[in-house]
């Protein structure tokens, strides 16, 4: 699936002042709706609601989210004028400024939440205090007990930054989730639509006096977003004070969600690429051999602790991690975790017995700033990734002992796969093919007797994934999305709200599962009745974008964002775009959304053995929707003339939908590549579908591998050819051929 | 031709640390081998030399360069023991490490510059001093009395940074420079490889002790490049002390050349697109329309005041500017520049004599800093472009002031063309064209002869554009490269370095034209004998990219980098690419190189109306160069679904050579854009061949724009069509056609 991220145009815009409207943290976000928390740092423009989102999509996405709370006939105390012309005489949304406010049933009262919180900060003598939607690991989801913001305000969209002050209330959220945001938030709260840093701080700026303090938990800011906020506060001569322990945790007590604390687990050595100790030693040797030559390495994104020691458990939705930092030294490995969680076998595997270089030794979650700050105190240097670390770390570390780049070694290694984690990968992708050719086939057989709809379609797919070999459940919430609701940004179907699959629709499924040996995406779009000339096209034109993009050869390295647009071109020439990203990196039972690698602004530049997603779509609002994700594997390429030349291979095994291919729109090129595909597939799937005796899916396998031929030569080509002769003119007739 | 930012791989890595080690600024240099000064402001990477440049032309570009001194025989007093193992035994070298040290009679005596800068600076007390290689517009090209780093150390290499403390100097500049430094400066200068700012600052750390103060020239700064440095100043408790009188020009004294004072004249109406008044309205809109209403616009640009009165002069070389500020309000205007530069006409034309609104007041050129101030002390907010501002204008105002972006409302109003300036720069690119056609007219005749060389090609190329209507000279200095010579970056011959023309080897000229009506520059490369096999491949792969980027359709606004890969996917293919950018803005008889239109990574995104350079190469060290290049205007493109989607519309008049295009490697869209290309060259130069009566010129552009035809359709595409019918096993024979 696309990443929140991808939700936006990829255009470059280098303004600064583009760059700044787009710095607010979009990236806290529930499954299956968010792209790493990268947002919080780096200049994604937002999401264009005209081309991916519809008015009707924060209704429906609203309803996906929604928690009823017992006081909803109260009447805010604090009313707040706020002209809302759109929404006037609607019921579904609040009106501030009627006497008394309407408020709908779905809103929460928040006067007690904001009470408690404005206890607490007057405890500090912080007349404003600042609340973001993000994690202490920069997380793509969150858990229950990290969604601060949410219980604050009432909103529960992914994206959106509080500000709270002894009188008001602000919430400052994009446009997909104003009318969200206008349905769950009472009159204590000021909806704001600038999101930019700037309109955040101008608001505070007039509320807080010059000399004033402004409170915020380090934890929740990236060191970069600190610094976005820091310089303006510095130039407007009012302070940023970073109060460690979290406010509205304090205000909301004994009703937060408990921190999770199910066992962390081991991978079997067969699913992993390299032991914990040879990744140590490698990283150890990348430390010696590094410029500074840092004495140690903080880790705090989870998926860097949980792919270097190849632990496990769930703290996360969809999200294999557990809530931990490292600290590696060059004499020493520091595991900062809930130490009750771990068994007698796992402690012994992480040889937790001894303090020598290469035992690992325990310490609890909450000792990590402590233990840092008593670390830097020495004759060392800190080696840490700005993108992943907090200023909650940052802070305690005296600025010449850091040496920092924007990701951490670990990161930057964990992108790039070994030949085991390669076979790994290829492995979950095969039995994933499997479980989404059974959905297919069962849908193919189901859809006419009109008994399927697109949550039971999720839950159907999900079971299926559940049983396969290895499975740990889905890598993010199914995406089954038919007719007009495939148009929608990341749309998720619910038991109360979803649409009967039809053979007079196109149906959208993008999902995917996360196994002991690997995380799956992939998206298939289909149509099991008459698709309409239009449809056809789109359809072609975004495979032909996808074929395009996987035949490119590209030397190395060679940024995404140079090479997306071979995915678009077909698109573009007839007018028609998609208002995402191309694709995403993926890990190996660890992110469906892994950082650093895609075609963004901000990824890395491709290199060998890197998996990323390509995943072109085209969506007609309040009518369909249409995206081909697969998975591709970044394999060298060998070239007429020597040099380092690099294409991508394959490794999603599902035949798209011939019902829906214009045969004559594609090229020579794309019939062979999707010929050279469907063989792939054959013998891939294949045996796979034999051994397991899918006799009928073999069938269906076989019947949409066929290959595929341009009956005559292509008119468009034919045309082209002939035109050569004349200045031009196109010339009937094929007398001129040989 | 390719700004010198270009030549380097344009995969992005966003690595902030890779960003920090580019950040030196490369911009300042000499003509025809510069970017515009855009390199301090941005993260553009550092050329690539085993792409683009060869060991060679370091020395090449060298020479072209030379000065002689006469005290050459003294030996410097401060000897500088640095090895320089690949130097050993060189005599055209220094060598500091023997006794007394070597020098060659290249080498310029900087002992008596060097004292003198000294006294200025213990005058201050300063024990260190930062002598940047920028002008204070932050110009492309610098003018003689700005070349203060050239001055002090010796070294005249375009792309340097210089630092200065009371025992040392040390030079930073990347490889294309290392071999000229060592030939040009003395013992007294060390030089260093490694040109991040990092690696200055830490090299000024261990020089000057915490709470030093070191100096610099604040109109030498941008904005941004004052940033880098102060953060790591603050940060190492060093003070980074503004000094706005420059020490180098005091102890440069009289020796420094005069400040230009030719006439400043304004262009005739018919070579305008808009009168000065209308410019200031509009701009005046959009300040009252601005979120932040400035009340203020400071334009320190050269061609931004140039631009905006319509106002001409020849301060710099290729370049018609002269030396200005504008100070832009909603009540005033006022110009600064050195008065006595004005006929009595050109300032009736400036409407002088009064102080309305629609009035511009001269102030002299040095008065600017204090008139900002003053202004700023009022009740006024001041819009200006970090991009082009210099911190010695900048640190005047008070930041609250100050509303800022990348670029002002200048640059970017300049960047999007009227109707009338793209047909005054069309206009100037038919009347290029015929230059070109008859430089490679006369080549064809005279090569074979024997008797043309790169340097009497370029001048006589020169010549031809001097006669044309409406010339003001070339616009960079010609590069006229044969064989090895072209795969040299930005090479141009001298009268004493040159290479004689030959039919059996290739010849590249890149050239451009400065015209009252417009900018040109254009790129050929031909041969005139029997090309390789591989040269013809090449040359026909460059052409084919560039097609692939011409006949693009885009949305806008679409980002440059995300589509420049367009133009290297037919090299891609089979291992081949090129080492630099692949285009540029060029404006109406303004910079070749107009920032910020282009390709490249911190470009703005392409709109109608903008005019780009396409210029895709391939070069073969020690061999030979292939550059096409081709000015572009990009027009709305007319698309099958509605939707603002772009194109590119060529400019550029003068046929590719048909001995160097291997017909069977091109597809059939790449002939019929080849045939249309050539239909409209008849359509528009053969009319003004025929009107001079240039018959001879006439025959060869209709030879050379003959249909090309692909005689039967190639082999390439014929096989891919038939392999369809098969699981991708090539069939020989026709019989399956109908």
């Amino acid at each position: 699936m696309p990443t929140l991220g991808d939700f936006s145009e990829t255009r470059l815009e280098k303004d600064p002042q583009q760059q700044q409207d787009t710095a607010l943290s979009l990236a806290c976000s529930g499954p299956g709706k968010a792209g790493r928390k990268r947002l919080q740092n780096s200049p994604v423009l937002f999401p264009s609601p005209l081309i991916y989102s519809s008015p009707a999509s924060g209704d429906l996405m609203a309803q996906a989210h929604w928690h009823c709370y017992p006081w909803l006939a109260l009447l805010c105390a604090c009313a707040w004028s706020y002209s809302q012309p759109g929404y006037l005489g609607r019921q579904d949304v609040r009106n501030c400024s009627t006497n008394p406010p309407y408020l709908p049933i779905t809103a929460v009262n928040t006067a007690m939440r904001l009470a408690a919180l404005r206890q607490q900060m007057q405890a500090q003598n912080l007349p404003a205090y600042i609340i973001p939607d993000t994690d202490a690991h920069m997380s793509e989801y969150i858990g229950k007990h990290d969604e601060r913001r949410a219980w604050i305000s009432g909103f529960t969209g992914t994206a959106g930054i509080a500000v709270v002050t002894m009188q008001k209330a602000a919430l400052w959220t994009d446009s997909r989730y104003w009318t969200q945001a206008e349905r769950q938030m009472d009159c204590n709260w000021e909806l704001h639509k600038e999101v930019s840093i700037y309109n955040i701080v101008t608001w505070i700026f007039a509320e807080v006096p010059v000399g004033g303090r402004v409170g915020f938990d380090p934890f929740l800011f990236s060191v970069d977003f600190w610094e976005d906020y820091e310089v303006q506060f510095q130039e407007a001569n009012r302070y940023l004070v970073s109060i460690p322990t979290n406010l509205v945790d304090l205000a909301w007590g004994s009703e937060r969600p408990p921190v999770p604390s199910q066992p962390i687990y081991a991978l079997p050595k067969k699913f992993t690429g390299s032991t914990w100790q040879e990744k140590v030693s490698t990283i150890r040797s990348y430390m010696v051999n590094h410029t500074m030559a840092p004495t140690g390495l903080l880790l705090s994104a989870l998926d860097e602790t949980a792919w270097l020691f190849n632990l496990r458990s769930s703290d996360i939705p969809y999200n294999p991690f557990f809530y931990s930092y490292t600290l590696l030294t060059d004499s020493s490995i520091r595991l900062f975790v809930n130490k009750s969680r771990f068994s007698l076998e796992t402690l012994q595997y992480l040889n937790t017995n001894c303090t020598t270089a290469m035992c690992v030794q325990l310490e609890d979650y909450d000792q990590v700033r402590d233990t840092v700050k008593a670390y830097a105190s020495g004759n060392v240097t800190i080696l840490l990734g700005l993108s992943y670390t907090t200023y909650g770390i940052y802070e305690v570390i005296p600025k010449e002992k850091i040496v920092s780049n924007n990701y951490s070694p670990v990161m930057l290694m964990k992108a790039v796969k070994n030949s085991k984690e390669q076979a790994l990968l290829k492995a979950s992708h095969v039995r994933d093919a499997v479980v989404v050719i059974k959905y297919l086939v069962w849908l193919e057989k189901n859809v006419p007797k009109g008994t399927v709809d697109e949550f039971s379609g999720a839950k159907y797919i999900d079971e299926l994934r559940r049983k396969e070999n290895f499975s740990s459940g889905p890598s993010f919430e199914t995406i089954s999305a038919s007719g007009l609701n495939a148009a929608l940004a990341h749309y998720s179907p619910t038991q109360e709200l979803h649409r009967k699959l039809s053979s007079d629709e196109m149906y959208l499924v993008d999902s995917g599962g996360q196994y002991w040996d690997g995380t799956t995406d992939i998206t298939r779009t289909v149509h099991w009745g008459t698709p309409t000339a239009f449809q056809k096209e789109a359809y072609t034109r975004v495979l032909m974008g996808s074929i395009d993009l996987f035949r490119l050869i590209f030397p190395a390295p060679t940024s995404g964002i140079t090479m997306e647009a071979f995915a678009r071109r077909a698109l573009w020439q007839v007018g028609l775009n998609y208002g995402h990203g191309t694709g995403h990196g993926i890990g190996n039972f660890l992110c469906v959304h892994e950082w650093p690698v895609g075609f963004q602004y901000d990824n890395i530049a491709m290199a060998k053995g890197m998996f990323t997603s390509i995943e072109p779509g085209y969506y007609q609002d309040g009518e369909f929707g249409i995206r081909l994700e697969d998975v591709a594997l970044v394999v060298e390429a060998k070239t007429k003339y020597s040099g380092t030349y690099l294409t991508f291979e394959v490794v999603s095994f599902v035949p798209y939908d011939r019902n829906l291919i214009d045969v004559s729109l594609l090229s020579p090129e794309h019939l062979q590549y999707l010929n050279k595909y469907y063989r792939t597939i054959r013998e891939t799937i294949g045996p796979e579908l034999l051994r397991r005796q899918l006799l009928e899916e073999f069938a269906w396998m076989e019947r949409h591998t066929q290959p595929l031929s341009a009956i005559a030569p292509h008119s468009n080509s034919l045309t082209s050819i002939l035109t050569l002769y004349h200045w031009g003119e196109p010339i009937s007739g094929s007398h001129l051929w040989p």
